[in-house]
Formats: C-alpha cells, sequence, structure tokens
C-alpha cells in the first residue's frame, strides 16, 4: 500500500478513473489490515483526521456530518414513528452518533463486520466513535446478512452505512440484500442505503434502484455535497414498504431551536425535500 | 508552469491549502501565456476537453453544463422578461451559448478582457464556444468595469462569469463593482454571479454577499453540483433591483419537451428553487 507520496495521500480507483483526489498528510495514526480490509487513519493538514479503507477515502472530520446527518434523518424523519432502528455497517460510529440525537427513537442495534474498524474509530475517530456511547445501542460484530436473517419484522428504520460496491460491501447493493431489508423490517417500515453518484457511476446506481424496486414499491433518490467524496457528492437510496408513503416530505420537522440542541449542522427540513430534486439528465436516466 | 506530471495535471492552491483534485491528461492542446494569465487546454482521458487558467480548472467537457445552465437560467427564468443580457467574461462561450437558448432574449452582450481565450476556445472548445456564433450577440474584448461605466440602465439581466477571486477575476468580488452592476441594471434587473462555495473560503462567500447587499435590496445565493471544481460545488450569488422579486422561484417553467429542445440537461425548476436551500450552518453563516 503505497499510497502517500511526499506526504500527500491521493485516491486513486477503477470507480472513478482519470480522477483522483488528494489529501496532505500531517501524520499517520495507524496502518494496518483487518480481516476485511486495509485500513489507515490519519491525520490531515487542513481536513482533521480521515479514515481511509482499501484507499478509499470514508470520512473526514473537515465534511463527514452532511454524510452522518443525511443518511440517518432522511428516513427517520420521513418515517412517523421510527422507534427501533437498524444500522448496517457504519463501524466509524457516525450513523450511530446520529441514530441516537432522533427523539422517537427508543432503542438501535448496529451490525458491523470489522471489529478492528470499531476498535481503531474509538481510539482515533472519538468525534464519530461517540455514537457507540449511546444507551440505546446493541452493538453487534457480525454480518448484517446473516443478522437480518434472524430478526424478521423487526424494525422501523434500517440504515446502510456502506462502503463502495468493491470489496467488502458489493452484496449490500444487490437484489437479494433489498430482500433480506424488506423481510427485517416492520409494516410501512422504511430503508435508506449508500448509493453512490451518477457522476461516478450512473449505471451503478441504476443498478442499485433496480434490484430495490423488485422489492420496495416506493424507491427514492437523494445527493448530498460531501466534498472529500469523489466527485464531491453522495447519494442515498430512501425505500419505502408502503407504497403512499411520500419520502421527500419530512414527517417531523425540527425548529432551529432542535437542530441546535441536536448539533444538527447539515439536515434541515426544506434540505430534506430538496436532496431528491434531480437535474433533468439524472432524473431521466434514474426513473424514466 | 509545471503542473502535469506523470500524465496528471493537479490543481493546487493556496485557495484550497491540503486538497488537490487531479485529472489524467492524454495531450497538450495548447499551451500559452496571454496579457492575464497562463492558458492551459488539455485532452483528459476520461473528462474530454479541459480549460485551466493560471493553474486553475475552469471547466471540462465532462461536467461543464450544470455551471453555465445554472449560472444563465437562474437569473434568466427569475427575471419576468429578460430582454437585455450582459455577460461579463465567458471567455469560454459556455454561458454565451445558454443565453442565446433562453426564448425572451432579444440581444446579449459579452465582455470579456482575455482574447486569447476567446480565441483558443474557439479552436479547442468548439462545445462551448458555439456560443459565440449566436446572431443576438455583440462580442466586445474589452474590461467590463470600463464597458459598464459607458452604459447604464441597460441590461435586465448581468452575469458575471469570472474565475476566482485571484489574479484577474479579483476586482469581480468587491462593493465597487456591485455598484457598477447596480448602476448598468434597468429597473428590477437581476444580476447572476460566481461566488464560491463556503466549503472552500466561508469568508470569501460572506464577504461577497455583504459587498453586494449594499447595492442591493435582495441577495439569495445557490449552490450546484459540478464535480471538477474544489469540493465539487460552486456557488452563485443572484440579487435583484426589486426587493419584492422572488429570487428563487422560476417566473418562466420549461416542460420536459422545452428543456429537451433547448438541450437543458440540468437546469429545471425544481432545481431552481432546490439550488438556494442551504444546510443549515451555511445558511446561518450567510444570512443570520
Amino acid at each position: 500500500m503505497d499510497l502517500i507520496q511526499k506526504g500527500w495521500f491521493s485516491e486513486v480507483s477503477n470507480m472513478w478513473p482519470g480522477q483522483a483526489f488528494s489529501l496532505q498528510i500531517k501524520q499517520i495514526l495507524f496502518q494496518g489490515k483487518s480481516d476485511y480490509q486495509d485500513i489507515l487513519i490519519v491525520e490531515t493538514t487542513n481536513h482533521g483526521r480521515a479514515l481511509i479503507l482499501d484507499g478509499i477515502i470514508q470520512c473526514t472530520e473537515f465534511d463527514e456530518f452532511p454524510y452522518q446527518e443525511m443518511i440517518t434523518f432522511l428516513p427517520l424523519c420521513a418515517h412517523p414513528r421510527p422507534e427501533k432502528v437498524l444500522i448496517v455497517g457504519g463501524g466509524d460510529g457516525g450513523v450511530a452518533r446520529e441514530v441516537a440525537k432522533h427523539p422517537f427513537v427508543k432503542s438501535f442495534t448496529q451490525v458491523e463486520i470489522d471489529a478492528l474498524v470499531i476498535e481503531k474509530s474509538k481510539e482515533f475517530l472519538p468525534f464519530m466513535a461517540k455514537g457507540f456511547d449511546s444507551k440505546k445501542l446493541t452493538l453487534v460484530v457480525g454480518d448484517g446478512f446473516e443478522f437480518m436473517k434472524k430478526h424478521l419484522k423487526e424494525f422501523d428504520v434500517i440504515i446502510t452505512d456502506s462502503s463502495d460496491p468493491v470489496g467488502p460491501a458489493v452484496n449490500l447493493f444487490t437484489e437479494s440484500y433489498f430482500e433480506l431489508l424488506k423481510n427485517a423490517l416492520k409494516p410501512n417500515g422504511i430503508v435508506c442505503s449508500q448509493a453512490g453518484t451518477p457522476w461516478t457511476d450512473l449505471k451503478q446506481v441504476q443498478a442499485t434502484i433496480g434490484n430495490c424496486k423488485k422489492h420496495f414499491p416506493s424507491v427514492k433518490y437523494a445527493v448530498t455535497s460531501v466534498p472529500t467524496y469523489p466527485n464531491g457528492q453522495i447519494g442515498y437510496l430512501v425505500a419505502s414498504l408502503s407504497s403512499t408513503m411520500d419520502l421527500t416530505k419530512p414527517n417531523l420537522q425540527f425548529n432551529p431551536k432542535e437542530l441546535k440542541d441536536m448539533g444538527l449542522r447539515y439536515y434541515n427540513s426544506p434540505i430534506h425535500e430538496a436532496s431528491f430534486v434531480l437535474p433533468t439528465c439524472f432524473d431521466d436516466a434514474l426513473f424514466n
């Protein structure tokens, strides 16, 4: 793994050929290999700490908040009463941090396959890993597929916070995964998954939406600005077992004081709706 | 200028310290120096042709369309009857290409200071420079400041398509520039300027909005995804001399056939409104 040269880490991948994003590194905090992936945690010069898995930036302290807030609050605020939540993946703890904030959530479970990501996030990324401190959380180290097979009709919302569809996360974009999600949901349940952006791979986003549509009557796609992700954007697939629920409108709206008290810096009700509005070319390609 | 190493161009700048975006280069089409700036035009491996001024990417064939469409159609569709338009800058021709599409525009003038950018764009970037072919266009090679001093109360809309606030474009973000804009507008006129993104420089965006507010009663700020720009996003300041005009709502709405006939791939009426919706942290910092 020779990704750092002359003090810069460069993210080069076949998933986005011909382009690369680089961060200047002050210090390597951890570099190792788990059973599943290469793990690199660095202190950057200008973007705080960063988690890099298999050479791909997962989050930086500078701009992790839009990702975590949106993947969490889009499904939780679309659902009328999200009391029981499952997180698949999310080993850095950032999504757990956000789920714990929602006033309706009574308990939530997180299933992450890679114990070393959890351990090193607790050690080096406390601003995210503080999500693991929630008393509402049951943390399971294991395979999300196997977990869901044993937990049917149990969750109001399931959030899949995965890396990109290569390596350990590839199964989290398939039709059989969406079937498992469907079966683990209560009636009218909602799922939200990291789903890439059409700027990077339109066909992958189309395929993921297609796989989801085989099991969910209502499927929407939202985008958020995350500067250190490829093309500066990430997308979310948000889907419901109810065909009449409008996922683009939040059921629960927070006022400015509530947003501030919860420490929400990105998510608000207008941006919930706006995130589902797509440029014509992507709307046509994904939904027409 | 040694920006290309091992076949990659890297965009490094003090404006975004600690981060860099790189494009893989197939061929250098032109490299030279005008009276105002270094000009580099390349054929990339995966992003088509790209124009790079003073080491900063201005546009790539891959993703120039959101920038050009939004900087043009936000002000033109907010205005009830944009018949006479001025473009300041925009030497690649992309904004002219878009202005020429709008059904209400009877004539438009473009003032670009750098004749060599125009010449080389015509030679190497025909997909944008075709904007210069419009019969409605009067193209002036000169200084936008000097031009506007002599053209008072003349334009319905003025679009400032500038590079970033260093080098030749630095004056296009100042209070005196917004005063000139105000004086060159007809009553109820609208301006739209490239205004950077708070991800890159919040203080710069704040300062630009502050400068504009000294002369315009209604000032708004919109963002658009442009992957090859720093942080994958660009912002626009949209301002009106009318305090009652709602700039966030398009006056003129296009149906899908009209969008297709005009070749609009990004802009549509819902995204007009959505582009003004900001995350809480930026909304607070810019407008509260």
